[in-house]
């Protein structure tokens, strides 16, 4: 029997002798890899923050204590040790265990995570909270270097420096985020991390010191005075937080001296602990990158499935074709090069490639000084992030009416990583933003044309919204701004995107009911303008229309509109989506069956409003 | 004739003999208190940035190079010097100039401003284009030190520090934004200003040799060196800017001379300028932040016309009396105490009063993690600057239910200050969040018993939603989510809000022609879930909804597919609100009218469709 089969929470991991811990991180990562080998998941972060979860738990009881994660797709370690071992088989499917922190999945979790930067904001609140209500648990905030380059990361550490909350914020550095680091930040973590002068004082300082462990504790005062002198202000320093480090993060008593260290100093103190992902797995240690979130791999050569065609892989080829012949085009990401597919253009564009890190307001008030200036940026960023740049899509480019491009990717129900990643509200946020345009392809052929005219033909701010993964049965493109894919008499059923699959397998379904189904298909949602559709309902008398996005601010919602001002007088309709837009977890299909927006939802609706 | 009257390009101010710009800086400063004591403004910030403004046009040519502003409305003088001085009697008026800068009003505006914090991040866009295209201008971003605390502006900061690109960041450091400036952030910028030993070898290094004019040049480098020495490396340089500073700001040949030099570094240079706003007249240096923005006032005294009661101070007059009774209740600002009438919480409550400077993103999250913790959070903040907040609305807040309150002022038109301003999203943005109550109190009777079941019976996150000034002639509170102001029976008025006393105005109207209108009021805009109001219609048949916000997600469309799918066809319909939501500065009643919403309006609607 392994240390880990002993461990279920945290209280196990404070009972352990020492000497067990190293073992015992092995044990954990493989464990890793043997369960992610099944079922995929995020192993090269999780790989890199054995030790220091580990260590958390020596220091801390999560139970009370509040760890607050940041992006949290590295709490696996968390989730072993606090309970939740078993339920590794299920991870990020449908019922199963989340792949990133979740309230209601454990108490252990202090908060959900998702989206990057927020982790200190939130802790802060909660430490402030203590404070106020006179309470007593310690506040924890981890923070990775590539979430760090998010402004609202400066605005929590801005906070939480000038607060005086006693906190421990972790910056687990791994001087790679989900795409290589870039801008300012990232030089100035460099610089920090080779002060070699202060990592050989340590190894000295420890080599002699750990054997006297009271002497270690006394020296502390000593320890501190060097460090003011051979590592002097950062930046961190500067606004306020007690700076220590770096630390080795994979020396587990290292790490847990450090932490208990932090969290005795009673003030807001940043601990920089050096990490590498994929840590111990060759493989993922080799191509991190390729090792992120990844499906099910071979275990021991690291061997993953071939990568399906995807609309962010088409997009990014696309993009390419078109730069080919018109220089003025320039490739904005913030941290998501690969993900979004503009890889190669980054490697066929270099002067044109922008990646700003985790930071999709500057990415998107910096598309618009491009524009200003005469260049034709593409920012391409996934729909739940680009939340972060509503404000500057309206006031930086909305108001001037430039023209820039937006690649929306991860529209609707993105899968396995959940709710906090679902693209289901872009529809309502970005037909709001004055003057946009919004186009969604319902397959790779329309993606190219709706590109080419976004880029050539159409003025002002354009969104181009696509799913995650890949096309369905239509293939065709339409140049229109809405098809009639398929002409009935009884009712209409309206939708946009791959949606137009579901439609057209609904159809089958009622054609053998004897329904005569019509499919308008809409390309561009805004203008908010369905002539065509208008005029099948007109006809039908009854409408079905079927969205993966959240009711507020939907399609559906406007055709209704559009109808009554047309004189439409309709009382036959079915609008059906994600209702407020909260979507778990789990494979895509059974999620649309689920929430009852795939063909059989459809057909069921049609019928219903056929027998009226 | 004086030296101002013959100021009308960027030109002229380069032509400008060196002893005539101290009296240049004086005629501004008066014909600035004249003009703004009959029409009203920003008087302390523009007090403050004469001579930043005049050296700016000696060194750049704003025709050609682009002058980023940040925020905005500090960009008078820069107005005057471009040929807008004929244009100041009609400042912040509709059809007048406007208190921003705006690229449609004049070339020499580079790019629009309104917002905090973005004039990095648009400028290194604007430089990387003219680096990407070959072509030959300068660039300067305007920052306050306010603005620093956004985290946009970090963000901007670490990417144009890291691209290298040549470009100037003017740090307009007036140690005050709207309120005392707060963070991390200020106390380094603190820190920074009191380095007395740089300061006062400055003063005696430029005794010395200004009257060598090329020994001067030459000493650069000296200079340089001994600079980097009594100013060690800053949280600027550690970004990868080369700093410049701490400049006198109201010397306006010593500004003259630090700016070329910061141009003709051709790298990325941030000049740490310190001004005092108000500047030059005694009332406004005393008290800026009494003369931030103001109406007309008196030029020789600084009289202010007395305040009218406001939503905003009703709202903080509330929240203390709750506060009282309730120690968890605590009040976020993101550093507009004053603006959203929380001065009083926070002088009675200190220790539960958190200003975050400008960083609503922070914020948001920041009330997540108090809440999340069993505090009581109330965040009050303005509709337009809130879209900065949208994501952690959803993602923090919303995902987890936790109970934040959210007091969203200047909600609809806000006159004066314009596009940048108008909070005319929010019932777009703030419907699509999850689970979220949307409050709209019509009066201060409703405000405070909406504010108290806010905080008292409503769970999850709720906001109120109440617009820029005071109450009108309707003063009921009214406990309902819906409510019947008014019965009738040819035509359904639908509104939320202060839209109410347009609604009995139109009604009254209506009854001179014969027709009778039933006003419906909802209270609560989110459920969207209007029973009364779908009664009414299927009773009169005709539905006239009036709002103050954009089109796409507004409450007409939803009272439409309501109506569709409780089966009432509806077909005499008039949705009247901004369109696409981009409406000019002027006084809100004019542009109520002209943007067809008034009473008026809805007479006219009423009655059209009671002759079909």
């Amino acid at each position: 029997m392994g240390i880990l089969d002993r461990i279920n929470s945290s209280e196990d991991i404070k009972q352990l002798k020492d000497y067990k811990l190293v073992p015992l991180c092995k044990e954990i990562r493989e464990f890793l890899i043997d369960n992610l080998s099944k079922t995929g998941g995020h192993l090269a972060s999780n790989l890199g923050t054995v030790e220091l979860s580990v260590a958390l738990h020596r220091v801390y009881d999560s139970s009370k204590d509040r760890i607050v994660f940041d992006v949290g797709h590295q709490s696996y370690t968390h989730k072993i040790i606090t309970g939740r071992k078993e339920k590794f088989p299920t991870l990020r499917q449908y019922g199963g265990l989340s792949g990133y922190p979740k309230p209601n999945e454990s108490d252990d979790d202090a908060f959900i995570a998702g989206h990057a930067s927020n982790s200190v904001s939130v802790a802060v609140g909660m430490a402030k909270a203590r404070t106020i209500s006179g309470e007593d648990y310690d506040v924890v905030a981890l923070l990775g270097d590539g979430a760090l380059t998010g402004g609202l990361a400066y605005e929590g550490l801005a906070y939480a420096g000038a607060s005086g909350e006693p906190m421990v914020i972790i910056l687990n550095d791994n001087n790679m985020s989900i795409d290589t680091n870039v801008g300012g930040i990232a030089k100035l973590l460099q610089k920090m991390r080779v002060r070699q002068g202060y990592i050989s004082f340590k190894r000295w300082y420890k080599a002699v010191f750990t054997k006297l462990p009271r002497l270690y504790a006394f020296n502390h005062r000593i320890k501190e005075w060097l460090k003011w002198h051979i590592l002097p202000g950062n930046m961190f320093s500067s606004m306020g937080l007690y700076y220590l480090g770096p630390v080795d993060g994979h020396d587990v008593k290292e790490l847990e001296h450090v932490l208990r260290w932090a969290r005795d100093r009673r003030e807001p103190v940043l601990v920089h602990v050096l990490t590498k992902k994929g840590k111990g797995c060759d493989f993922a240690e080799e191509r991190p990158e390729c090792y992120h979130g990844v499906g099910p791999f071979d275990p021991v050569t690291g061997e993953l499935p071939p990568e399906k065609d995807s609309f962010s892989e088409k997009f990014g080829e696309y993009l390419c074709e078109f730069a080919e012949k018109n220089d003025r085009i320039c490739a904005i990401t913030a941290a998501m090069a690969s993900g979004t597919g503009l890889d190669a253009f980054a490697k066929k564009f270099p002067d044109r490639f922008i990646d700003t890190g985790i930071a999709e307001g500057h990415s998107t008030a910096m598309a618009a000084g491009l524009a200003k200036q005469g260049m034709l940026p593409v920012f391409a960023v996934y729909s739940s992030f680009e939340q972060r740049g509503f404000d500057m899509l309206i006031h930086d480019i909305s108001l001037l009416n430039l023209h820039v491009v937006l690649g929306i990717d991860r529209a609707g129900i993105v899968g396995g990583d959940g709710e906090t990643h679902n693209g289901v509200f872009d529809v309502s946020y970005l037909s709001s933003v004055p003057g946009l345009t919004l186009l969604c392809p319902s397959n790779f052929n329309e993606l190219h044309d709706m590109l080419e005219s976004a880029l050539f033909e159409i003025n002002g701010p354009v969104a181009i919204r696509y799913p995650r993964g890949g096309e369905g049965r239509y293939k065709e493109s339409r140049k229109e701004q809405e098809s009639i894919i398929k002409e009935g008499s009884d009712v209409t059923l309206a939708c946009y995107g791959t949606m137009v699959n579901e439609m057209l397998s609904a159809a089958e379904k009622l054609e053998k009911l004897g329904i005569s189904a019509e499919i308008v298909k809409i390309s561009a949602v805004k203008p908010e303008n369905y002539p065509l559709c208008i005029n099948s309902v007109r006809k039908t008398g009854r409408l079905v229309v079927s969205e993966e996005v959240c009711e507020s601010g939907c399609v559906g919602e406007r055709i209704l509109t559009l109808a009554a001002l047309s004189g439409v007088a309709l009382n036959k309709v079915k609008l059906l989506n994600l209702g407020e837009g909260i979507v778990a977890h789990g494979d895509r299909a059974l999620l649309m069956r689920e929430k009852g927006i795939d063909a059989e939802a459809v057909a069921k609706a049609a019928s219903e409003l056929c027998r009226q």
